[in-house]
């Protein structure tokens, strides 16, 4: 049978990134096969199995050939494709040793948790390189100063650095939160009480207790953790990963829109990275178009709304559920693929992001000097009292806007304020270079952080 | 490049279905093209370019073959597919009249709509069927009555008809909400002005008003409506559409409920249609899952979701947006494969729904007569005083259910009972199937509404 | 018992508007009992009770007054506040005919509609308003110019009249499908057979067919609609009203994303309206925040979430749900009030939008003459050759780029250019002014559109 | 002003619960002006302002009686509240000390973080109380025998210690997702760099670094946390909280529909705890609904929808943001008290929840037998081959169901089973009570699982 390719048309974040490798219906259903193996392998080492078996059925899984297609399609038989999959695996390892006790959500759940794994790693990766990139801008631009901006308007002084800085805070937490997230194996058997497990294992002559050894052999199989308890319809696992997703996706999303607003025509601050005929537009040759930006903020915008119905999944019904948790695996697949699309290109991103200091500085200047008005408010206020202070501030400020004059020759013409305040003093408040906080030291710190508690943030 | 099928493997709800092959990235390719064709059509039509321009690109963009996966990849640099599909036809087609004066989101929009009123043609269909074969279902149980259930516990009396034509005619409510929703062409060129269409034309010495006309011809190749502003940044038909796919798919999900819950081993009303192995288990032969409102269930579950990302794009800057434009592409595609496979899952239950209606008066039975209470309590208060009759019900009630005995008996032994009752009428009252209300006539009503009223519920 | 105000602290966007007010606890309270009352005399002129029973329910519903707090805290008991409220008003209307053969959801359902239509007659008339103020701004800048911005940079120029006509657009299609939502009466009984209507109706000797009669008056008494059938958990009215709010709350977030971009510091093209000490900051005199955009973007941003919870809500079990109905009333509730408020804002927006015609202007000389290289590229393009008039362009574009030029002034100098365009022509190629394409024709379009298809858009 | 109570009427789940009180109006005023208090008092301490200062704004801050209707209405002025509560504590205080160098958003913040905290004790309190009574279920009824179902249908035994042991964990897992939650004060000044702090403490000659030193203090006087970077457009404190509690409430939900199902007239299983009148119907005597249950599921299908807001509000633009800060209040506030409710309502429910044994018991034999197939496969296929066992069950089963007989009964009568099988062994096979597999120690060891790890599941 014949199906389109997966090929990414509808999500350019996601199209060619190891993501989406990692993510497509072939690793899903290698994930399926070597959760199969795996599991034949733990059986075989924990004795209920022929170690023979456990190896014909680890060859077949390797180099099984399986029409994807038409196993999806089978699978609206028993809405899910793991049934048709023993079938043919069975088949192909000529022995009737796999699948011994389980039961399809065992397999898909630990194949979910394969895929999740393996995406993981390369988000992760991402996430750092992405840290890394942002933690060098950070550093270069530790005193590069730029307008702070608040409810859209110019405030007060602060710097990349510092903007960096948040923006690598912001990924790290990501990555905290990623990889906090635990990635079990499931063995629950028909119903979460393993008991067809410890059936075999009875007629086997195994000693009692087998299912907790059988998990712990699965889980060195797999790399993956253990429970405390089959997880069919406790669904943390899933909830946990979907959340870590949509938290990632969306602070990447916070950059994203910065980076947009600072490559503003009107802004221009910094600008993407040039790649050959990236975010050119053949009908406007001056246009350069935020593409990297733009598709990190796709992404920004799926993931949460995606990873909702996965944490809705949480209420699964009875011992396993008819269709919550058939809802999560596309859901899950996409929060994993766009959250990865998102971090390779974020990673990109970050290596390549021009900064204009120049521009910044320039920008700096829009307000005629008002953007250090609150620390003139603050030096003012024990001169002239709080409430002349403001007075003459409000003045000055007003009419520095109307006459499009820069408030500190507005403020060096009133003796009010020369009265209080020598020339060169005033010149001095009024550089916004000398008003930027503690944006230095935070920038220092947030930098800092990390080397100090690594694997945390 | 190789990408991964698109198997439907994590979808078994659209698996094989026609919306999966309307939706998929095939299907899409195809409609990016024919949106070109019809737009150089369209502007040969209205003299701007050469019929043989038109028929040329038409015939390229019914031939080429174009490798989706690297066009997918390609369209990371622009953030959008079209700029390197224009290319390639522009090749083909061996003329420069390929995209005239047009911008890369009026063939994409235009594509979208494309895909969306052939996908929405097919679900519609499906949603007659299903409506179709739940009338059926409505005529034949028009009289088959059942326990009506209210938070969970027997309430009163209804029938399986009422109930079928409640489904029918949420089906139908969805099924007219889709048709409402209003598919245009998109024509704004690069900001919404149609600017370089109107250059073109002036160009060309065509009279002005040149875009309205273009408008026109363009809705007429492609069978698509016309709007009075360009959309770029109006996203009103792309949230109509998410709308109403949410809604059908919920509304689906109703359906779905209720049939799982009727399926239930200790109700037992209602099978599922029993196809080749459908809902077995090979280990537990007893079981048979119902399956296809799990597929429908899971549908339900994935779209709501998937539309908000959708509805929240309305929120789209500037004359384009970048980020909330590339994030409604994948989700509507989602939304509408998934609704039309739920919608197809849908017809295929609703046609082979087997009503086991002695099980349903057996469970009826189940409260040993107090399912009519209510019709107890309504006659005796005028006979009893409400207050009397309701301490008399109370304590009837409660010794039925401690004794196990059925409430009839209870009461045929109370004297201040058979002294207001003879046994004839305490026997009639206490038949469930005098207890039906209306639900006979609102089923004819809700059957009947729709032949007056064609296309409207 | 003492409740905490529901002032709206955390919702400014609401807080004091009329919307507010029509959905607190007490408006909700008042339905309630209005529901109730209209019900007692619908019963009345159908003969079912006494004209006197109605009146003095009437009577008592006017005046009652009820503790809302120990109404909603006894509510816990039954899952809802009906239950307790018919106690108190039965006491206090001193009559057993309160409530007649009803059921808890048919009151509560008929009250949310009654508080909705009260909402939705607010909200249409400040979108009405927010509307007519956009048109006027549209007339009024039918021809002021500016930049078009895509994907956050200059494309070509537009003018803020087809802007605002855009914006006027999107709310009138809000306004469409808010008024498009059907509000009906709900009559249902116990589980949706109007049984206990049917049987006192028998009792009465009333003729066949009562339920359908009573619910004909029931809605003359409330002003709602019919329904075929009972809608206990046939959600079409809740979730279209949810859809439609939806729509409009974000819809207005475009025009509020779209207000703030144009105040921002560096673009400074429209102010909002200046109130007395609005959006002022005491520390920053300079500052003036764009608030009114703010809390419109802030309702923006959370009413499609909410609506997401009562689309699903369709998936209401049974003929009644346990917590699927619940789930409704909040979400909804917030829904109606924080796009209420957002409705009020926006009218108060685009009353007092201040635009700034010459800033525009200006703006759209910041690329130097770019804002036009499209049209360049379509006249020069016959002229040169498409290749030769891309290079050409290009280089020209980038040589204007690197040293600050015009573009003009850089066209000028290149004999090739000079050669097929006279300077004139190539001045008049140059201005924004002429490249507006059908902008003026479509904002009159949009204008009159709504005239001749008076009720639709 | 006046305003309407926030009495709960719509919300059931939260009115009157602790989280309700915690929540509402009244108690976020109280912890913004703890807020500004404590802020005040950390400036003391640090030396910036003058002990009495600190004093009096404390005592002003304990007595102030605001007017909430009149602030928050005045706060559409400024899109906040602070602004309008700093005048009224200055005032009150009679000292221009108050909010010395801060910003509204440090403060709402703050408040926010602090409203968080309080309210998070009373949700961890309720979770401990509903984990406990959980576990004593859990414990009593470590080998009471129930049907486990999946997909709809009995599969095979369990046990309802282990079902019990499965809410536990869940309970737990939330519990745990939620401590983790780190809740900090907010210091950034007008823009995240600390500027104005920083400028105070110079003027005051105060030496270098500051605002670090004033975070320490203020975090030790509020009890909050501390952040290495201020967090104005850094969210990750509030989206962990709504992921958190989104897994909380829904976690909760998974109990809740569990509960329903098993309450059904169907079932019985499980039965609500009676109060007074709770759950009751007057018209239907008979009737208990599942109300406890029914408010925990309302509040999981309201929660995870609020949370996603918030998560969205990751991607907040610029130092600060215009309406995604904003967004998340009223979303945050919901998804505290939703949660809070219910899960003080899943501790009253856990508590009082009344088991069916024998029911259960009596439902496991719906199936005459067949609950136990998936045991007899797997010791018939050692025996008979694996295909001829499975076509023998298969027969047997087939035969049973059709005659309405126990699968004993007919496999009984069958001799090739008679042949394999002496009589006493299969009437061991067909217990039950004999096949729960590992249930029991799994329900051992997640009770004793927490006893080891304490603070963690």
């Amino acid at each position: 049978m014949n199906a389109d390719p997966d090929s990414g048309l509808l999500s350019p974040v996601r199209a060619g990134t190891p993501a989406e490798a990692a993510t497509g219906d072939l690793a899903w259903l290698r994930a399926l096969l070597d959760a199969e193996a795996a599991l034949a392998r733990a059986q075989a080492s924990t004795g209920l199995i022929p170690r023979e078996a456990a190896d014909a059925i680890t060859d077949a899984a390797a180099r099984i050939e399986i029409d994807v297609v038409a196993l999806a399609r089978a699978a609206r038989e028993t809405a899910n494709p793991v049934v048709g999959l023993i079938k043919e695996l069975t088949e192909a390892a000529g022995t009737e040793y796999v699948h011994r006790g389980s039961t399809s959500q065992d397999v898909f759940d630990t194949a979910m948790m394969l895929v999740a794994a393996r995406t993981r790693a390369l988000i992760a990766a991402d996430l750092e390189a992405t840290a890394s990139a942002l933690e060098d801008l950070a550093r270069a631009h530790r005193d590069t100063i730029m307008a702070g901006r608040t409810l859209t308007a110019h405030a007060v002084p602060t710097t990349f650095g510092l903007k960096a800085a948040g923006w690598r805070q912001l990924t790290l937490d990501a990555l905290d939160r990623l990889n906090r997230v635990v990635l079990p194996v499931s063995l629950g058997g028909a119903a979460g009480t393993r008991a067809a497990y410890a059936e075999y294992a009875r007629l086997a002559g195994l000693p009692d207790g087998y299912p907790q050894r059988l998990q712990t052999a699965f889980a060195e199989e797999t790399g993956l953790a253990e429970t405390t308890l089959p997880w069919h319809t406790l669904r943390t696992p899933t909830a946990d990963l979907a959340a870590a997703l949509s938290f990632t996706a969306a602070a990447l999303g916070k950059i994203a829109v910065d980076v947009q607003f600072l490559t503003r025509t009107e802004v221009g601050e910094v600008t993407e990275p040039a790649g050959e005929g990236r975010g050119g537009s053949s009908a406007m040759p001056h246009k350069r178009n935020p593409v990297l930006a733009t598709l990190i903020r796709s992404a920004a915008l799926q993931v949460p709304v995606l990873a909702t119905g996965v944490t809705q999944a949480l209420v699964s019904e009875d011992e396993r559920s008819a269709g919550a948790w058939h809802a999560e695996w596309q859901l899950l697949r996409e929060c994993l693929r766009l959250t990865g699309g998102a971090a390779h290109t974020a990673a990109e991103l970050a290596r390549g992001l021009v900064v204009a200091g120049g521009r910044m500085r320039e920008n700096l200047g829009l307000t005629h000097g008002q953007i250090v008005s609150e620390r003139l408010s603050t030096v003012l206020a024990p001169l002239l009292g709080k409430t002349r202070a403001k007075e003459v501030l409000g003045h000055a400020s007003k009419l520095a806007l109307e006459q499009g004059k820069p408030l500190g020759e507005v403020l060096s013409g009133l003796p009010e304020i020369t009265g209080v305040l020598p020339a060169e003093s005033l010149a001095d408040l009024l550089d916004p270079a000398n008003y930027t906080g503690s944006a230095g030291v935070l920038t220092d710190a947030a930098l800092q952080a990390r080397e100090e508690k690594p694997g945390t943030s």
